[in-house]
């Protein structure tokens, strides 16, 4: 493969303007590669050693669709932005953004999750993986939230940023409050719900089965206060001990999969 | 400081096996310094740019009750693991592990977390700071875990590990065998419940109420058959869409915040 190839695909995994100006992005490895639609494949890219290993049942199907390269092992080292490639990459496609009001589309009781600001990528794709399970209709982000197509986020979403509907706006403040209007959902209000310290009305308290927005702000900031400024209520999971917060992730897990139980149990 | 110092320092923060045979580890950072018992601090080392900042504060306390030594920025880079050090790192001494007995002496109805091979120091260290904000008794772990004083897992606890009773044990079919007789509870005997993709049910339909132990397992294999099939009761998360499996960090703090619902609400 030629010298300026590489670049890009380097280039593809480093920088997110990159990535939002070709549509492109990069899936590392065998398990996730086999997940694509063949139709959302740019080049695929594989070791001989990859080819001879056990590992390529994991994308067979894959790679009986599509036109491969091989490349060398010293090729394949100096492409990837991980320490120990897998023998397989592949550019991809960016799976066409859907709207708020398209991932709504026929659910009764949509329950969406709102990040303002999230940075670690291991955090949002924990928090991509832990939504698909809790049953998460979409997740709307803000655009200082990292790239959901860099390549940390998407080795830790597990497979579910090709299935979990989510959205990056402009502006966050707008779009929940048109989202609680019922813009979004055929004038079906939307009850949104803030993840805050401060929070007067116990999560599990909370009635998370009608149609909801759990929002979740950042790391070490929480949500800043024009966007909890918005939420019909601010919801506290209640802390024993000596803890200031919880993990980003956890706290998204927490509330998310208490929405699932009520909506199954109660 | 001498030469033979510095290397121990580096060794304690790389090996287990020296922080065991030691009995001691490092903390890197002003906010969890500050979290000392200044009896447990065996060596503080301190650049001259970090009390000239406005860290200094978040362990002044700490600084005016031991002695520091003073080193170079550039020494402080040689000692410690991270790639930004923060201008202070602490030897002390580990918290004395104290045994389940102790854990649960006076609780009434405690809740156990048994843990089995977890292997993500940054998983451990997101387990014990939820933990500890659900309200759990005691974590016990097998001596495969990863070892909770190493500084990435110190670290992620964000001071938890201080805090939360914790204890790792040789054998933990048989820790596990005799906490559910109420061999460690004056005759009290205690649930266990495994959480598994095989589970047959539905982890909020369980009474954690009372006297509990939830096990969680490794990342990618879960908890062995033999560990399981201790349990009284395998449980489930039921998930949505195609996600295979949540992080074991994530499933231990679904389940461990049902319970502390069940505890605060029913």
């Amino acid at each position: 493969m030629d010298g300026r190839n590489k670049k890009f695909i380097l280039e593809l995994q480093k920088k997110p303007k990159v990535r939002r100006e070709s549509g492109l992005y990069t899936v590392d490895g065998p398990k996730m590669a086999g997940e694509l639609d063949p139709g959302d494949v740019e080049n695929v890219y594989v070791t001989k050693s990859f080819l001879a290993s056990q590992h390529f049942k994991e994308c067979e199907e894959l790679l009986r669709s599509v036109r491969y390269e091989l490349v060398q092992d010293s090729e394949m080292k100096q492409m990837s932005d991980t320490v120990t490639p897998q023998g397989i990459l592949v550019v991809a496609r960016q799976k066409r953004v859907r709207g708020i009001r398209a991932m709504a589309e026929g659910v009764k009781d949509p329950l969406f999750l709102i990040l303002e600001t999230i940075q670690d990528p291991g955090n949002l794709g924990t928090i991509f993986r832990t939504a698909e399970a809790a049953g998460v209709t979409g997740i709307i982000m803000n655009n200082e939230t990292v790239d959901a197509w860099s390549p940390k986020v998407v080795r830790s979403t597990m497979g579910a940023v090709l299935r979990m509907p989510f959205t990056a706006v402009d502006d966050l403040n707008e779009a929940v409050t048109k989202l609680a209007s019922g813009a979004f959902t055929e004038g079906n209000k939307v009850n949104i719900y803030a993840a805050h310290l401060d929070g007067a009305v116990d999560y599990a308290a909370a009635d998370l089965k009608g149609a909801s927005a759990i929002m979740i702000g950042n790391e070490s900031r929480g949500l800043s206060d024009e966007l909890s400024g918005r939420a019909d209520k601010k919801i506290l999971i209640p802390m024993c001990g000596r803890t200031e917060s919880l993990n980003a992730a956890v706290a998204a897990a927490v509330i998310c999969f208490e929405a699932a139980r009520q909506r199954r149990i109660n």
